[in-house]
């Protein structure tokens, strides 16, 4: 190939897709884009890296190396803890950019970093150990892990960890919902194997679809790839696909990329439905323009090895529809690990490991969850009120006036934020506007249990669990470090919130979750983007953000050199279709 | 991590590594290397491009997309053809960059292309199919083929492709000289997928021996490399290996990074015994000072799950090794279905399958093989020396005078080649001088036939067989696809050597290899560099001219512009070692 037609296509490259100018401004936005969208950094403490000896060390074992677990770990800068790491992967994964990789769009290896990587890079030794914990257990505080290699390590299987603090960052598992056939014949779309495999099985795909004495039919069925779950991670997998199919390989197996078919299955009545609607409409009118077949409603309820089996709501029969390769990314669950330990502490009839709002792990000392496979457990004011009541209350008169309530109400709008929430849903100044409206005529009357009562009793109406996002693991696995980093100074000097229920105050400020938007990629370098409160960005102005923001929020110059380049290299030579 | 500290990092991986800078002119050498290096191109035929009837086209099927095939696609230009292109990889894989994908200097992906993006550069449709063909039929002119994917295709396993021209570039195997437990415990160095099994089982290693309960002997194990075969692949790997563990892995596994092991395995007296004696010495003192084992005089006898079996053949002795990882690169076998094709033409008492100097399989019609399955059986002068004679005797006395002798020397020369490499290896400046060697006072003379023989008698003693390299089958594909696009005019006028055996002339000149040099690189910056003739150069300089080499020898400017960045990125951020 001659050096000019590289620079033809280069050049025709840069005229299909005007968006290359965006790209290499990418390259100067993604620094900026650190600062404008990096999480909110714990500052340094001033008891940070001093050294101490081994022996009064604290030991904290951290499971897990995902978005909770390594945002701990990068945070994590006291070197007076003995940090030791288990998990099956040696690495943190990008997740965000999983779908990317499953077209090829960037390569598996640009999104990966290895821990000992991360951690090196801290003041002091972390140890690392590519194992899966089998067995918590909080009695003892130790944890149990084997090698998660199937090779056995000769002779000892597996070993055991104690812990001083134990901080569980192990995600979840897939949710099948125990649908018949979905582990056997459907991929997943968690790990960066999954997204490899993937790839892989797309392309055999088009080479059997290739081959003579295929029958049409049966070209048509291997060519039917079914997403099942209309959530980001699923359209933004049909989108990648859809690109693919039509930018690369289109080109390259001309005579059957007609007989393609892309299916998108969402049980509920909408895809992307944690969206704003306005951009729910859009993608699906995208979608239908694309010709990517959206069914909404239908639910599966089997899968077999060349057929699913949906059941749609709008007639009530189970259809079978012949498929090539099924995506299954619907939503998740909890892993039997945890399962079992919640059992241990106590937990049997939760559905998820439930924590406090300091991400301490209910009636079990020294244990913290963080990430997909905690949710926390916020208190009720309803329950506390009598005692939030009597705290206010000093002179135990039975009725407060403004002045003791002043002393009280910060403490109250931290510890229950769902009051600060009602109080802005009802456009409420302020707490004492709260009060006011429960009583008639109310100025400067001093409030009895009741009024108090009454007045903050729809206030737990407000509370809501956090996504499953990687955005809440990096926050919460920061704000523990925090935690971590500072221990000793909080032990003197607590900065939380009184004890409504005890003495003294908080040693901390408990956990809060800053949402910075969420955005779904859509394909033809359109983006859905929803930033907090009401702005809804779509189409091609929103990938520079787009870019910028994922640019700038991977975990290592190297990994944002790679992936950049990767769009780069996409841009000019389209996506690599090799079977590898 | 802030820009500071990035450049602060990039500027140290400058300092040190000096050679970022000859990377640098990589760049620009390449183009020049491109004209410098590129093979022997065949002029364009002046009939090639004719638009023909799809009726009156005859049909090539090409086995194999290596080295053979895929220069043999990449130079067909003659669109009188129908050509159909079977083989179980849809890519063609750069080798001689996969030691380098072993350990991640270079990435898998950047060293593939797809051979459907190499056949869609031609002007006419090439058909591409992904399956393995399992028999070759030389009496019906068909090959039968099965998918290469374990899923059948739906009760049609497999197809049927009739030929008129058979072009076998299928490769060979890997030779186990049926050592018991290669096959089940060694990887090969083959496919691409070997080097990512490779690299994925050479961090496993690391990660199992830094997991806690594994005694000091069984971390020695583990982390003990052994590759089996002292040429070139094995070489480059062990000297990969040993950069990959001390510029990266040391730093990550500090703790274990004195208990690895690399030996390096020799049946014969020295490992390189293909490359110049200076070289092969330089690299055994290169490898000696880097703490790399060789082991020259050692056989594999036997391969368990944990130990290697070695004859010594100083002692006589078999020694068990424990290990953990075995890498066998010995020889080359011919593979199962050539085997058969043998059988079927009567090459039964062959080792490799054989084709005359005009790459066509000796009887059997229209089948021509290349590449490292096949082997050039060159015609003996000894065989022919009667009809020659009679064919320079025009006027039958029984006698040659010069001048008769004159018309048929170059046909000679061209026919059987290892005439003139005895002249050259003789001093001799031309035939005739060696005919005067042969009888005494020979002033003007006419010859007789057994001076005749007596003079060529030993020059039969010149034949050698060509490597099994890409060099060889590169070229041999390139020749092939010249014969191809100017058959037809060939056909009119044959250019090839008088027939000394029949009337006329060839219709093509033979084929001849034209030696470009070999290099193999040693780690470390450095690599030993032999050219045609005595010129051998070693060490750092000779890193420029390979860079340059395999730079401007990629198929295309995405794979040069990937390997290259991948060069540069492994000299800034070092290889990456994540498990995927």
């Amino acid at each position: 190939m001659s050096a000019y037609s590289f620079f033809q296509r280069a050049s025709k490259a840069y005229h299909d897709h005007p968006t290359l100018s965006k790209l290499l401004i990418v390259c100067t936005v993604s620094g900026g884009g650190l600062v404008a969208f990096s999480d909110a950094r714990p500052f340094k403490s001033i008891y940070s890296n001093q050294v101490q000896g081994e022996c009064n060390k604290k030991k904290v074992v951290v499971l897990g190396t995902g978005w909770a677990g390594t945002s701990f770990l990068k945070n994590l800068d006291n070197s007076s803890y003995d940090v030791h790491v288990v998990s099956p992967r040696n690495y943190f994964a990008f997740t965000p950019l999983l779908p990317s990789v499953t077209c090829g769009t960037v390569e598996a290896r640009s999104i990966v970093e290895p821990i000992r990587t991360i951690t090196k890079k801290k003041g002091y030794d972390v140890h690392f150990k590519e194992a899966k914990c089998y067995k918590i257990d909080p009695e003892k505080k130790k944890v149990h892990c084997k090698s998660s290699q199937d090779t056995d390590l000769g002779g000892k299987e597996d070993f055991a960890l104690d812990y001083d603090y134990l901080v569980i960052g192990m995600g979840a598992r897939v949710n099948t919902f125990n649908t018949p056939g979905v582990v056997e014949h459907a991929h997943f779309l968690k790990e960066v194997e999954d997204a490899q495999r993937i790839r892989q099985t797309v392309i055999d795909n088009f080479e059997r679809a290739s081959l003579p004495g295929v029958s049409e039919e049966e070209r048509k069925r291997i060519l039917h790839f079914v997403v099942v779950g209309g959530g980001p991670t699923g359209v933004e997998f049909a989108a990648e696909l859809h690109d693919f199919v039509h930018e690369d390989l289109g080109k390259l197996y001309p005579q059957i990329k007609d007989d393609v078919k892309i299916t998108l299955m969402e049980a509920g009545d909408h895809i992307l439905n944690m969206f704003d609607k306005r951009i729910t409409a859009f993608a699906e009118e995208k979608f239908q323009r694309d010709g990517i077949h959206v069914r909404t409603g239908s639910m599966v309820v089997k899968v077999s090895d060349k057929e699913i089996y949906t059941k749609e709501r709008a007639t009530g029969n189970v259809v079978d529809i012949p498929y090539g390769m099924v995506v299954w990314s619907t939503g998740i669950g909890t892993r039997p690990e945890v399962v079992d330990f919640m059992k241990q502490i106590g937990q049997n009839n939760r559905r998820v490991l439930a924590t406090d709002e300091w991400l301490r792990v209910e009636g079990c000392d020294g244990v913290y969850a963080l990430g997909d496979c905690a949710t926390i457990n916020q208190r009720r004011v309803m329950e506390d009120i009598g005692v939030i009541f009597s705290k206010a209350d000093k002179n135990k008169s039975g009725t407060l006036n403004l002045k003791d309530f002043q002393e009280v109400v910060d403490d109250i709008l931290e510890r229950y934020p769902q009051v600060k929430l009602y109080l802005k849903k009802n456009k409420m100044r302020n707490f004492k506007a709260l009060l006011k409206n429960s009583q008639e005529n109310a100025q400067n009357q001093p409030i009895v249990i009741e009024n108090f009562k009454s007045a903050l009793s729809a206030v737990d109406s407000q509370m809501k669990n956090l996504p499953a996002t990687a955005q809440v693991a990096a926050q919460q696995g920061a704000y523990l470090a925090d935690c971590f980093n500072r221990m000793e100074d909080c032990e003197k000097y607590p900065e939380g919130p009184l004890r409504f229920r005890g003495d003294g105050r908080h040693r901390f400020h408990p956990f809060r979750y800053r949402h910075l938007g969420q955005f779904a990629p859509l394909g033809g370098e359109q983006t859905a983007f929803q930033l907090p409160g009401d702005w809804v960005s779509i189409g091609h102005s929103s990938q520079w953000l787009w870019y910028s923001v994922y640019a700038s929020k991977l975990v290592s110059w190297r990994t944002r050199m790679l992936v950049v380049s990767d769009w780069g290299r996409r841009f000019i030579f389209g996506r690599d279709s090799s079977r590898i």
